[in-house]
């Protein structure tokens, strides 16, 4: 057995940018992209791709080189997912939401040789270089402007942009019958910066062969099927838009691309070219329910929806569904390269009760077949919680599809990576039925008197409120407790017939959980401050919460509460 | 970027060994076995296999040592997909339809240090260790018999059976929680011999790696969805189930195990237990289609079938799917580790006429997600053929998933592997929508005066004829052409008013084919000749084809006649 050697045949690196030949070879004629009037075929994405990867390489592009890319959904970030990697380099894109400061700083650290720039994004750009310093050791990025495909460009401009890469770009037989310079999988395919908020942003690394296994994971987890019509209201530049940039193309599927996320640009492009998938975060069901569309129960083909990020409660999710969409619940990180665990649905629970459906699917589920373990661990003993639905530990897993490490951050990546598991942070419990249900980011769980109260339990109580659209509810120091939960809830303007207020609200509570996880506090909002995923700013909405409460204890006995209070979180 | 080094968390060795502890934990209930009364859960199948693994340990299996088994489809042979590797070992399942001379073969060549043998194989093995040479350098494997569930065993006899190992397995906690031993994703998993007709059995060496990526592709080109009902009708001995025996685990589904194929036993088995997915070897479909059943093309669930071995005709085709099958065509090979095309099938193909659809459905299709590049190449110029359906060459394909190599045999590996391919021997044609068809194996093509005959083609309109059952072409000397086809056909039984003769098809077949390509003789077998695999004998056919003519020309006319052949063959 030990003679056998491997060769050029059978020990091909495993990577997603072989999806792209493969698509332009079996699904030549197909639809790969449609953006407005603008639409190719997988042949022509394939033959607009390798002249940009050829043009890279005449850029002196070489291996290990960050290209980074500020865009929305435009097709040139998705042809960016294969042409950069083709070339050896690491894409780095960019989320279009940050401002020009945050922007500076991950420019600084990623140290891109080029910077693609969509038209609309040119003079945060500008105000972003101006904040970049510029010396010999680090010059600034070349910049390459992406236009809108229908605006008139002079051929004769000296200016680089990106339709004129193209055009230039001669592929050589070599990168043509390869298609990929990618000799190692474990090579870098993309550098995605967490939306960190409080520190720095931390630039992940994910590996080719992590990308291609997360790929085919999701079409697994989520049960993609052949040739889907994706509609793109996941920014790609969200963990490679969970890695459907790449899976879309692996099944040979048509790319809905859009500028801008909204309601109606949704429902439109849904009717227009028969979307039967798409994936979001769960802030985009607040524009769907609010987008004015009726009852669509009756349809027989809903919209194939993925979601992830924080849990979207049970009544959410009923709301969507009637609206034609079919929502599966995943968890995911930029951290494992896109989703790892898929709530998958057992046709036995179509028998139960719809709320109970709905509890069901809000769970994350199982894991990935791409992860090669998942467990959900007491902190303290390292043990594995019991199966019963109720004990809460940390969600970990490992798996050759987790990201390589945090760029030029040791530290921060042997925290992440101890015990030989990725710690996630994340606080959930297993059910019987194997099945893994968050209850709460590590720091956002409230410690009351002792007991762990999950705070997104007491949201998904709070949603249920016919008044609610929106809930966030966070720790706020309490003489007696420790802690107590305090709630920031948005009402909804459609239901002005309701009244309700903080008291209230309360009282629901009282009503429909145990009285010590209740809130004890509940503050009114306009709007609940979010990062530029649309994620909810616990951090900002804790200092909020420190301010409101009356300090009766003194400083010392507050102090010896904090450590007790980490004492007990060490225990979960 | 250079810096980040991989760790244990994020360097997991790809195995689908991982598949049995992810369905323990996330499909626990779930049934993964039936066999007659007998049913397992997941939880109870990695049960039963960890002891299993424990028990060979400690029967000193090691890394790399080869552990044989001649069962049929019992669920001892699945287990053992999993609780041979996971002990680093290698899994080799014999073929149960071989004689005793050629498993003394295999087994001298394999050197197997135990060798399970399920009790309807006793006498036979005890004919092959006979003939098997004992000597301190080689001595006999170890052999554990493999008895019926509900046999009554003598728990104080000496003798090691199955489920006694399985009793006195120990699994340590290490094995548990790492479920495998497995450290290099390269490691071979399993050697499976290829049913030779002329020469010897050659070993394919397969991988770790390359079994969980063929078990992904399959599970993505088959579209087998969550919870597949698997009836195993295809041998798991056959190319370990084209890697089924791992997708069921991954899927949470349910293997219905058969210990004898007959038509009567896969319908009872359909109905009680409402099989979704089977793959089978088109020869079954002669079982299915004489099994007496009525039809099913009201009913709207059909059984999806994956077949793959020569290329049904299209006729047989659209009369097993009005028996409630939903038929898929692939191609794989050993060597392959299973399937590697799959004819996905496209919506837009609905609206052909019938027997259109059913000429698109014989088609091999598109290359496997797992699979890195595949191509049909002129064998002299080694360049692409045209995307014509009509220009043949040799179908080549690299990747991951392809065999480590055949064992001990250095010359036959790197003649499969050259130029940095796997040659498959296979000739075929691309269509301009990218979906391969096989013509025929490099040895079976008839050169006629010149022109290339897919002995495909020939068979093909044979078995339109409402009177033949099965039929093969092969070549006859023609003193004149060189080679012309000889028909080889079985008549069926059941429609007896038809009558024909050699004259009647051969003018059935210039009616419907060049007349180039008709055969110029016709004869009426009660049986074809078939290897253990059920594939028809080409290779004695051409022997019997070869007495049949009288021949005319001198012996030097006809060596130079050879040549020719040889010479036209290798511009294919």
């Amino acid at each position: 057995m030990d003679k056998l050697a491997l060769c050029e045949a059978n020990n091909v690196p495993l990577t997603p940018i072989t999806f792209l030949k493969r698509a332009s070879e079996c699904y030549a004629n197909r639809t790969s992209i449609i953006y407005g009037k603008t639409r190719f075929t997988w042949h022509q994405t394939y033959d607009r791709c390798c002249p940009l990867a050829a043009s890279l390489l005449s850029l002196n592009i070489t291996r290990n080189d960050v290209v980074s890319i500020i865009a929305p959904n435009v097709p040139a970030l998705y042809e960016m997912h294969f042409s950069v990697p083709m070339t050896g380099a690491v894409l780095n894109p960019i989320n279009t939401r940050l401002d020009a400061k945050t922007i500076a700083i991950i420019l600084r650290h990623a140290q891109p040789k080029i910077l693609f720039v969509d038209h609309e994004f040119a003079s945060l750009t500008r105000e972003v270089l101006r904040l970049l310093p510029f010396h010999d050791s680090q010059p600034h990025p070349l910049v390459i402007l992406i236009n809108e495909f229908d605006s008139t460009t002079n051929p004769s401009s000296k200016k680089l942009d990106y339709e004129g890469i193209i055009q230039k770009g001669k592929p050589t037989p070599f990168l043509l019958a390869s298609t990929f310079l990618v000799r190692n999988e474990n090579d870098p395919i993309s550098l995605n910066y967490t939306s960190g908020t409080t520190a720095d942003p931390k630039g992940v690394v994910i590996s080719h062969r992590g990308a291609y296994l997360s790929a085919l994971g999701s079409i697994i987890g989520w049960q993609m099927g052949i040739f889907p019509i994706y509609l793109w209201t996941l920014p790609m530049f969200h963990c490679n838009g969970w890695t459907h940039t790449w899976s879309v193309a692996a099944r040979g599927g048509t790319n809905v691309c859009m500028r801008h996320l909204n309601a109606q640009e949704i429902y439109k492009n849904i009717e227009l070219h028969g979307v039967t998938h798409m994936s979001c975060v769960p802030t985009v069901f607040r524009f769907l329910l609010e987008g004015g569309r009726t009852d669509q129960s009756h349809k027989s083909q809903p919209v194939q929806v993925l979601t992830g990020g924080s849990s979207p409660p049970a009544i959410i999710l009923k709301k969507i569904e009637q609206l034609g969409f079919k929502v599966m619940h995943g968890y995911g990180l930029t951290e494992a390269t896109g989703p790892v665990l898929f709530c998958e649905w057992q046709d036995e629970w179509n028998r139960l009760p719809e709320n109970q459906q709905m509890q069901l699917k809000a769970r994350q589920g199982v894991r990935s077949i791409a992860l090669g373990d998942a467990d959900v661990k007491n902190t303290e003993t390292l043990e594995s919680v019991p199966r019963d639905g109720k004990t809460m530990g940390e969600i970990v897993i490992k798996g050759s599809n987790l990201m390589i490490g945090y760029l030029k951050n040791p530290k921060a990546t042997s925290e992440a990576f101890k015990d030989g598991w990725l710690n996630t942070g994340d606080i959930g419990v297993i059910h019987p039925d194997g099945h893994v249900e968050i209850k709460d980011r590590s720091k956002d769980i409230i410690i009351s008197g002792g007991e762990n109260i999950s705070s997104i339990e007491v949201e998904k109580v709070l949603y249920m409120h016919p008044k609610v659209l929106e809930a966030a509810v966070v720790a706020m120091p309490h003489p007696l407790w420790g802690e107590t939960p305090c709630a920031f809830v948005v009402l909804k303007k459609s239901e002005e017939e309701l009244v309700t207020n903080e008291g209230g609200l309360i009282k629901y509570c009282r009503d429909n959980m145990p009285h010590f996880m209740c809130p004890r506090k509940v503050v009114f909002f306009q709007d609940l401050p979010k990062n530029s995923n649309g994620k909810i700013l616990k951090s900002k909405l804790r200092d909020n919460a420190n301010a409101l409460v009356v300090k009766e204890d003194d400083p010392g006995s507050k102090k010896v509460h904090r450590e007790n209070v980490k004492h007990v979180r060490s225990k979960l």
